[in-house]
Parts: structure tokens; sequence; C-alpha cells
């Protein structure tokens, strides 16, 4: 979920007290990071490699570095610094609000849900019918839990992202205002960790099922039916699609895509996209096949050795 | 532990509305997974490749999903789908309990054991003396807790089995209804999680010791004096003999056996039985001087290429 | 932390029942273990290989299991088991105190610091001004917590050391009574674990981030602006110096150092010290560019063998 709110460019501005170009009264709609920027929304950019791409993204207006010329129905922010002026944008519209209880009166729990003893459930959050959240579970604000979700023990759904940028002598944060959405039937193990999106959702798709010990990392998308089995680590932005079977200690790289029904081997590690209905292995992956073949040839070494003298 | 009652074959056939060959006084004791089916027990079979197994099993009544020959001294029931017949009557004898409080009344826990705030324990666990079970731990229903034991915090006692049917286009869930069982001198770190068995137990062996975040998977049994490292994983159906030593990050595969005083190096994979006594290496494992062997060699490649020129 | 005390040599050894050499009236300070000794202190040795180096040592008492000569100004207490009378001293000073409340009254919290539900709080921890400590956190006694901290939900900070010796039949535990030690704006994720120092401290460097399901064994040292992803493992009495960054499940091994700036790419292992500045890839880890031209030419060797044929 982005952040939602309805202000002015000429207001946003005045807020940064910084120059733009574009029409003062254009309205924002949400803020929001350029992954997952929509209409209406303002993001920042920072990086010149980057600048093209959100130039010409949905976002109507945009913090920039670079006096650049303003695209058609757009408006531009300048700023020495657009991290550190969304950062302060964010932090205006979005705070963080302490819990005095353990499950917040603004939540909402659907029939027949099951919360066991010592379960956090923060403000605003959603859970549907039927499910069952075991002992110590921890549930940030504004997340949505589906039907028949089960969530074992020690869980935490919605923390923040694990996103820093780099400064001289420190790391500064990009606060998190996404959410983390679990459909239907899903199934979570214990001491499961799945941050928040930055500024969108995170989602595990209906019927998917996580055994323990599993990262999802943020703004993380998974698709229906997925199985996953313990100690599984996946970063932000990464997209998986239908059917994916991840074996144990499988290590997932951010921002890119696994194939619908693809298969991947225990301890693999996965750097770049992956096709579809294909059985994978290795660190870095490769094809099963192909990797069963090289590590045929590797024992071979030495008769190879052998032969060469 | 299996799920116990006392059941005619008839009153079983009955509530599934289906066919049956033996005799229909026969007394069905337990409702068992194959791997831990006992004598008198009932159980389910609905892959080829494991009727004979099952039905020369010490089961004494079978769901079954082909009309083959009825064994002697044994009962058959007939069913379509054999899996969802065994979760009917699972769900019928077992029911998950919600708890109100954090530790059960049903619990029963020894004297001199330090129970610390925010512990949950559910009903019917039994923790023996001597013990420390720190902040923010889970102990599910059921579990058994030796004397001389500490848990650290926020570890997870008997989450669910990981095991699932794939139907067309879901997950079906084989509900777990056993226990685990912690011996005497154990210490488990912290964050670790440590599945029920599906219809039997997992043992962890007296003595053992494990890091912080550690997976042991169902049915899993663990012996004597085994010393795990962090962030080892283990899968479900695992037999690990006495003094196994498994260094940081290895992961091991279901279904296998190591042998008494195996040790096996950090980050290795474990995807078949290793013999004890024995140092291992690499993923997938080898004996660790046959690896380093390898690893010698591959270093050597350039220097082989060159030479073929 | 070691074990702050003020006994007279005599009176240690009269605990002891052991016969000692040095001066009666030698004041011991301390107990702390070989890697953290301190001058005044009294530590143990029990392997021949470590005599010189502990008799060498900053400690003025020394348990030992042979009759060496004792060095100018120092005290030894003979011991057939210096591990066991070690032990023996550590408990009689350092108890194990239950706590009644989820936030010890002994606790000391800074101004605007946010202490969510369920989190646990053990006696003489102390946190600092401006922090966050999510819900279900457990952080044990005397651990100290700076400004400025983000703690994410269901971690742990100052579980036991992971450390046993073993015997004919048994592990005897070496127990901890050190702290862990977060510096100012550090932020750790949900679900990691950080276990206190067996006699000294196991310390965060100030700005240091961590993302979820981290491992930091006993007594490591972790450097400023370190930047660590999400299931890295680190084991104990390791040195990160400042600016390093490892990526997802990388594991480390004990008692070494990485150096300044180095970067460690995903899943790999390190087991040796690393030069800073450098980047590392690969199980065991190599320098990064050694690895991918070891990748390359093992992707060459179908060709390579037809080449001999």
């Amino acid at each position: 979920m982005k952040l939602e709110l309805t202000y002015k460019l000429k207001e946003i501005a005045k807020i940064l007290n910084a120059k733009f170009v574009g029409d003062p009264d254009t309205i924002i709609k949400g803020i929001n990071e350029i992954h997952k920027v929509e209409k209406g929304d303002l993001t920042f950019v920072d990086l010149p490699k980057y600048y093209d791409k959100v130039l010409k993204s949905k976002a109507n207006t945009i913090i920039i570095n670079k006096k650049v010329d303003c695209p058609d129905g757009k408006a531009l922010i300048f700023s020495d610094d657009p991290f550190q002026d969304y950062i302060i944008l964010v932090k205006k519209f979005h705070t963080f609000k302490k819990c005095d209880i353990p499950v917040s009166k603004n939540a909402v729990i659907g029939k027949d849900t099951i919360i066991q003893p010592n379960v956090f459930v923060g403000n605003n959050v959603k859970i549907g019918k039927n499910c069952i959240i075991h002992s110590n579970v921890s549930i940030y604000d504004n997340c949505i839990i589906g039907n028949n979700v089960v969530i074992h023990s020690n869980t935490v759904i919605g923390a923040d992202a694990f996103y820093f940028k780099k400064r001289t002598d420190y790391y500064d944060k990009l606060i998190s205002c996404g959410r983390v959405i679990i459909k239907d039937n899903v199934e979570i193990g214990a001491c499961c960790t799945i941050d928040k999106g930055v500024s969108g959702d995170t989602i595990i798709g209906k019927g998917t099922k996580l055994d323990n010990q599993i990262q999802v990392g943020h703004d993380t998308v998974i698709g229906k039916n997925c199985l996953f089995a313990s100690q599984v680590g996946i970063s932000g932005v990464v997209t998986i699609e239908d059917d994916v079977i991840l074996w144990g200690q499988v290590g997932v790289q951010k921002d890119l895509t696994i194939g619908k029904g693809a298969v991947v081997l225990g301890q693999s590690g996965i750097a770049k996209s992956l096709k579809g209905n294909k059985t994978y292995f290795g660190s870095p992956v490769q094809e099963a096949k192909k990797k069963m073949k090289e590590l045929f040839l590797i024992k071979k070494l030495p008769e190879i050795i052998e032969n060469l003298k």
C-alpha cells in the first residue's frame, strides 16, 4: 500500500522548501517508491542511470537532483538530496504508533479465528475467518491476512524493509510504509520473517505453503500454490510465479523473477531470473542436468590428469 | 505419539461410508502414518509403489485405493482417496484446542523449573525438573520435555509437520497429531524450530546440544550427545545417531540416516545416508578428504589447460 | 563483561579445595575466559598446546592441570580438571535469576524509547533513548543497548554462548556471564539471535544494520556501519572490522577476522581471516575474481575433455 494523501504540488514543495516546475495545483495522491509507482504518485530519483526510467514512469511528480526538462503533464521538484526529501515526506505522513495492548483495538479479526496467547496484532491489521495464529506471532500495523490462514509460532509479519542508503559515514533508512498481504489458505511455518513493502505490498499468493525459518524480503510477490522448504531466504522485490518449489536453504537475490512451475533444489543460490517448468541446482544456480554433468566431470578430473601424463 | 483410540473396523468404515474386507469387529487402537505404524493401527496408502510395503506393515487396517487381496489377519477399507479419508479420521479424533492462558492448566511443570515471562506452554505439555524455559518460547500441545533441559528464547517446540499433498490446484495438509520429545540434559538455542511428528514423535536424544536457529523436521529422531551448530536445517523423517556433529548451516534432506560419530563441516548438503565415524564436506556432501582433493584439482585447472596448449 | 569480584587467592583456593603456588593474598578481580582476560583476572587452561599462551597472558591467577613453574608475579592453582573448577567458581559468583515480570524492575529504559507488547527485558538491562523494541523481542540480563536503536520482533539478545566441553559420555557447559552491547544507531531485523560473551562482551558497532534471521556468536565484535543481509551466520570470537558487507546466507567460522571494507557475496563460507577492501565469493571463500574464473573453467571442462580425445 502506498502512502495515500491528497496534497497539491505547491503544498508539498512548501514542506520541502524546494523549487519546482509544473502546475502548482497538480494533485498528488500518494508517495511511492519507483518499483510500485502509480498514476498520481510522487516518487524520487537520485541516480543518473535511473533518470530516464523515473521520468517516463507513471509518477506525476518527481523529486530529482538535476535540472532536466520536465515531461509533459508531470511536475519536477528539485532537490540536492531527493532521498532525504522523500524521507521527510514519508515521516510527515506516516508515524509509527506505539501499541499499548497485544492486540490493537483497531485490528479486525474474523469469525472462528483463533489467536493463541502472546500474539501481537498491530494497528489496522485485518485477519480473515477460520485462521489460527499461534503463540508469540508478531503482526505489524496494516497487514492483511485472508481466510483459512495458519501462522505458526514466533513468526513475524510486516517488519521493516532492509533498505538503506550509504552516506559518507552512516546509513540512511528508507522508512517503510507498505504492508504484507497474505491470501487465503496460506500456511506459514514457525520463526519466519516476511517484511512489509517499502511503499507497496509484499504478497503471499493463495494456497502457498511456507515451512519454518523462511525469509521473504520487502515488496516480493509470491504466486499461488508455491511450496518453500525450511530456511529459504528470498530478498526484496522478487517475483515468484505460481507453483514454484524451492527446497531447503535456497537463497534468492533481489529484483528477479522465478517462472511458473520452476523447481530449485536445496542450497541453490539464485542470482538471475529463472524460466518456469525446469529444475535447477547449484550456487550459482544452473539447470539441474547441466550441474549434475558438471559435478560428474569434476569427479573425473583425477583420471583426466592421469591420462594427460 | 500416534492418535490413540479404541474403535471397531465396522465403526470406522461407517464414519467413512466405505466398503471394507476383514473381520468387522477388528479393534483399531491407533491412527498412524506408515513410517511409524504399530500393531493394531490403521494407516493409509495411495501410491502403487508403496502398496506392498504398507500391506506387509504392522498395521491391521489399511485404507487403500485398489481392490487388492486382503492379507491374512488384516482388514482393508476401500477408498477413492485414502489421504482424504485418513484426514477425515484424524480430524474426527484430534481437534486443535485454543488456549486462553499462556501456560495451560493441563501442563505439568517439574520442581525447580524456571519458566520465564511470555512463554507459551500448551495443553498436556510435560516439563521435567530443573529446566530453564526462556522468555517467548512456544511449546505446542502434548510435547514432553525431560529434566535439566534449557530452551533459549523464542524457540518453537511442536509446530505442525510440513507435509502436504498436491491436488490439481491446491495442497491438502496431512494434519499432525504427533509430539516432540526432548530428553534429559538437552540444550536448545534461541529461535530454533522443532516440528512435531505427523503421527509419531520427533525426538531429541539425551545430552544433545543445539545452537541457535536450528530447524528439525517432523518425525526426525536425533541420538545422544550430538552437537549441531547454528542454522543447521534438518528435514523430516531423518535418523541421526549418537555423537554426530553438524557444523553451521548444514542442510539434511528427508528420510536418511547419519551414522554414529559422523562429523559434517559447515554449509554441507546431505542428500543420502552417511556412514558414521567419518568427516564430510561439500554440497552435495563427500568425504572431506575427497572433497579437499577435488577443490585442489579445480585450483590446478588453469595450469592444466596451459599445459594442454 | 567479566565476572567481577574481589577475592584473595587463598580464599578461591579454599573454595576449590585446591593446592596453589603464589602469594596467598594476591587479589583476584575477575573471572575471565582466555580470549578476554585482563590484568588481575583468574582464568584456566587444560590443553597443553595453550599452556604457554595462558601462562604469558595478563591473568594473575591460572587454574592449570600440570605442575609447571610459576611465572613471576603470578599464581597457579593446581587442578585435575581446570574446566570443572572454573565452572564451580562461575556458578558460585553468577546465578541465573528468574524474572517474574516481562520488564525487570532493574532495567533502565531511556526517554522516548518505545517498548512494544510482549517484549522481555531482563535484569540490569540498559536501553538508551529514542529506541523501538518491537513485540516479542527477548533481551537477557545485563545487556546494554545504545540510543536510536531499532530491534525488530522476536529477536533474541543475550542468549548463552554455544560453548561445551566433551567428556566421555556427555558435554559440560561453560556458563556464560558476559553481555551483549549494542551501540547507537544500530538496526537489527526480526528473529535474529545475538549471543552474550562467555566472560566478555559481544559487540555490535555504531550504525551497523542487520537484516532478519542473523546469528551472531558469543564474544564476536562487529565494527561500525556494517551491513549484513538475511540469514548470515557468524560464529563466536570473530572480529569484523568497520564497513564490512556480508550478503545473504554467508557463514563465518569462529576465531577469525574480516578486514575493513570487505564485501562477501551470498552463500559464501568463510573459514579463515579475510583482508579488507576486497570482494569474496564461494564456499570455501576466495577472491570473487578468482572464483569467477574457476567457475568459468569448470564450464569449459566438456570442451577440454573433447579436445583431449
